[in-house]
């Protein structure tokens, strides 16, 4: 199955060395999707959600084999019991904070994409699909998991 | 940007018609994903988790246009402001339960997908990444949208 991207992030990161591993560590990171102009009707009635899901391609982390160390901890787990880039399809899925929408322009906060990063899909973000809080959530629930780091560093970095 | 599916999932939805159109509203509906076997190894440390989100390919909607009327609604949105299947990148995202795994196989509850759709990715449900019950949600607020149908039809059936 091929897709196409409907537009691209532009963001403050760079690179993923320092760059928050959540929106949910990404206060103040402020960003914006450029929508490919021609999909700007799709956006009609998008400016009432507080935050959206964006769908993109992890197109600057390389696969490094089917368990990994994973940012927030120092030992390995299965690529998917984690959330790190280094997927066998590198989708990443991030649900960020809309400010607003100019034109084929969104404007987002608490952004943890890296500029220039494709985009597949945008959807709205809607509490009673989405939020589960009190799911129990495995490894990551360890106090020195959440004491760990929340920023990313290179170690998966690579070419897709 | 080309993907391989990792798996399959399998479920009691043989079509749109009559399927929940969420997870939340499909309690009760059992099903499991098959994992690609060579690919077990990345289930390590899955098994804690309460809930897991799958990214699948919609292979059995088409693209409507730019502008849908919701299965919940009686009027047209953007479809980058709804959940619908008609997406330009088709995408879809569910966050279901996770009740054991035996080798590659995944069972599950809470199943909104249709047997026999592709899998892309399986990741985590983190609450402190993916729960934010208080976000506003625009149109879907509505009483009319809250009260509406909570199974899909077949206005987005066809091929991708």
């Amino acid at each position: 199955m091929e897709f196409e991207p409907i537009g691209v992030v532009r963001s403050n990161h760079a690179s993923a060395n320092g760059t928050p591993i959540q929106p949910r560590f990404a206060t103040g990171c402020e960003g914006r999707i450029e929508l490919r102009a021609e999909l700007v009707e799709g956006l009609l009635d998008l400016e009432g959600f507080e935050r959206i899901w964006i769908l993109y391609i992890l197109d600057r982390s390389a696969f490094r084999g089917l368990q990994v160390i994973p940012y927030r901890d120092t030992r390995p787990h299965g690529i998917f019991a984690t959330r790190a880039p280094a997927r066998p399809n590198p989708i990443g899925m991030s649900c960020v904070r809309l400010k607003g929408i100019r034109g084929h322009i969104l404007d987002l906060e608490e952004v943890d994409i890296l500029d220039g990063t494709p985009v597949l899909d945008i959807k709205p973000y809607i509490p009673e699909y989405d939020a589960y809080p009190e799911a129990s959530a495995g490894w990551v629930e360890a106090e020195s998991v959440r004491q760990g780091p929340r920023v990313a560093d290179e170690r998966f970095e690579g070419r897709r």
